[in-house]
């Protein structure tokens, strides 16, 4: 056996789904990486004895984790809305702010208005925090463009960030995600306009992992989120849902029954909606920081999602107007601090659950012979650490197709 | 004029307290230092004409704010109670979790049993996180020893923290946070051994910059609290207290009464105290990360006290227990989304009034002719956005007594 690297002094958090209720936990163990993939892993006393390596690592008694996975971002848009944040702060009502342009067209403005480069420089500040944290693995969602130039450039820049930076990148379609001011009145149109222009013409591009949809009262409706998914379904594209994150739109149902990877936010999640998605596979991800910033007080069913055997994954929502959130640690402390999570749950919710909400459950998100060789090793004496600290990034190196990032 | 370094190309945030309601913004500013304090401030059009300087900063267009102040932290003790986190979200009751000898007392038993070396290397992680995002001034309480010993080598890791890293440390003796296992059924007799032996050892070896109490039902009553003021006002030691977390004791208007430099925490705080407060100069220190961390409901009075005219301070209250919080950026964010502050009360919450709360008033805080030249040049376009944003950190430039430290 010859080797590129082996990691040594360390202990292992292999979150292998097979280990159902456990972090995989291998004291003193050791992980061996060839070609960018995990090529040897388990008890450093069980190594083979003929192994050869290149390189040899020493973790200096840290924890290893897989790399973590944000797996619902709007990462790249222009502007930001902190003006707002501050006026709403001093008494101007949300009416009075859009009355004024404020809002998710203010986004819209700004990110039309600004260039590949100008967009790709905006969100690396945002990038550089997730990276830091250990972020290996990243979702961005197009939705701030809501015509067919600035959507595919959004995804342009998405793509440019998997190929510029040490991340791996899955790509949102989120052309549903508000009713551009040029269609007001006209959802149908638009929803035509999404499925029959902007999804072929960015499909062409090779720009789209997934497709999405903002199902709400004030977002498109079941019957429009059911076209764009008909839409999705014929391209042979995995869909995903904003849903049941104000009301109950039985949205969740509904991207279940399509075999949705995941359906998102889930504050107001009916007993049929977790039936359906526990039958299908889907994923809950959970937005503690949406819930955070809006000061919503109805909890997404954590415990229901639980017994019906649900996966849970956990992810930052990162986006100016409801969650200008860059920390997927900080996540997983509100995951358990707000949403009552355990600490494994916050864990698995940005590895193994959050890989199969982005249907990456082959290639990250655990520990495993095959798998791409991403993973942080934590300056931890526990692994609850990760979710308890509030505001520190105990990360000591990070390391993505098997190269140390830090 | 001949000054030591010179700042341009930035805008300022002086937070004079003379400029009440607003951040004293200076556009296209200059700063000018000298002997580590500041020489000049004001518009860059205004410099005088005959000044030398023998370094010149460029500050990239940022924005320069007084170095930041984490006016409540209880930084430095052993162990941390990530394992009481988990067990309790997995549904072991706090009371399983007290007779098994968790809750505070694990904490005591931890930081009684490290040496010097040990609590200055267990606090390194948290203090570095405090530093990174810009603190300059920093208190540190003691209180996990609660014998003379282990509070004495709390308050001289705090002296050493402030000799041998680039941050001006206030120490506060705590001896009074809670009842050591050794006087279970004697708190009276703890108190007079705080008052009588523990509290002179600990000025005569000159660790002691105010003094504070834990005045609650699971801590010390109102009248054990007095008993420590009346000592404190004694030896010429300024007090602040731990007041009105969980109930409504009147440790507020007892403080005040002292002159005491704040009382912190607050969310049972009643009418009274907050005019016993306005009417002494007593800060308010809320401290939203214990807020978040215990998942309490009762808001701090914010209004009122703005109503009142009482200066608020924000806080991390960084410990194990109730608040393992190292970031003062989030701090900002939670003290306007929980406690609704504006984004300028935020910032005034962690300069200018922190200051106040540390009787550095004349000192730190503020950008103003003869402070000490401690500020950071944020990479931001508004004010507003170190509040907003939810863990970034934009600080591009920090600088302590003149010297730069990022
Ligand atoms: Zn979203
Ligand atoms: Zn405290």
């Amino acid at each position: 056996m010859v080797w590129d690297s082996l990691w040594t002094n360390v202990h292992l958090a292999t979150m292998r789904r097979g280990d159902g209720g456990s972090y995989g936990e291998i004291q003193d163990g050791a992980l061996a990486i060839r070609d960018g993939r995990i090529a040897w892993i388990g008890r450093r006393a069980e190594l083979p004895q003929d192994y050869r390596v290149k390189q040899h690592h020493d973790g200096g008694g840290g924890w290893i984790t897989p790399g973590l996975i944000d797996c619902h971002t709007h990462l790249v848009y222009g502007g930001n809305r902190s003006n707002e944040f501050e006026a709403r702060l001093n008494g101007v009502s949300y009416e009075e702010i859009a009355r004024q342009g404020g809002g998710i067209l203010s986004t819209v403005r700004a990110t039309r208005a600004a260039s590949e480069e100008e967009l790709l420089t905006a969100a690396l500040p945002r990038l550089r925090a997730l990276l830091a944290e250990g972020v290996t693995t990243l979702e961005i969602k197009s939705g701030y463009g809501l015509d067919l130039e600035t959507e595919a450039r959004i995804l342009r820049v998405a793509r440019r960030i998997g190929r510029e930076f040490p991340v791996r990148v899955r790509t949102t379609f989120l052309g549903a995600h508000a009713l551009p001011p040029e269609y007001a009145g006209r959802a149908d149109d638009y929803i035509r306009e999404v499925c029959e222009v902007m999804l072929p013409a960015l499909l062409g591009e090779e720009l789209v992992d997934a497709v999405d949809v903002f199902c709400e009262k004030i977002g498109f409706t079941p019957a429009q989120t059911e076209r764009v998914f008909f839409a999705a379904q014929a391209a042979g594209i995995p869909v995903k849902l904003h849903a049941e994150q104000l009301s109950d739109q039985g949205g969740a149902a509904l991207v279940a029954r399509f075999r949705g990877l995941s359906a998102d936010h889930l504050e107001y999640l009916s007993a049929d909606g977790i039936s359906a998605m526990a039958a299908h596979g889907t994923v809950a991800v959970l937005l503690p920081g949406a819930f955070y910033f809006l000061r919503e007080t109805v909890l997404p069913p954590v415990a229901a999602l639980r017994a019906a055997g649900v996966s849970m994954a956990l992810a930052t929502d990162c986006n100016p107007g409801t969650s200008p959130l860059t920390s997927l640690l900080l996540t997983m402390n509100m995951g358990c601090t707000l949403f009552r999570m355990t600490p494994l749950e916050a864990l698995q919710g940005v590895t193994c659950h959050a890989a199969q909400a982005l249907d990456l459950q082959q290639e990250a998100g655990t520990l495993e012979t095959g798998q791409a060789a991403d993973f942080v090793v934590w300056d931890i004496t526990r692994l609850a650490d990760l979710a308890y600290h509030i505001g520190a990034n105990p990360a000591r190196h990070i390391v993505f197709a098997g190269q140390p990032r830090l």
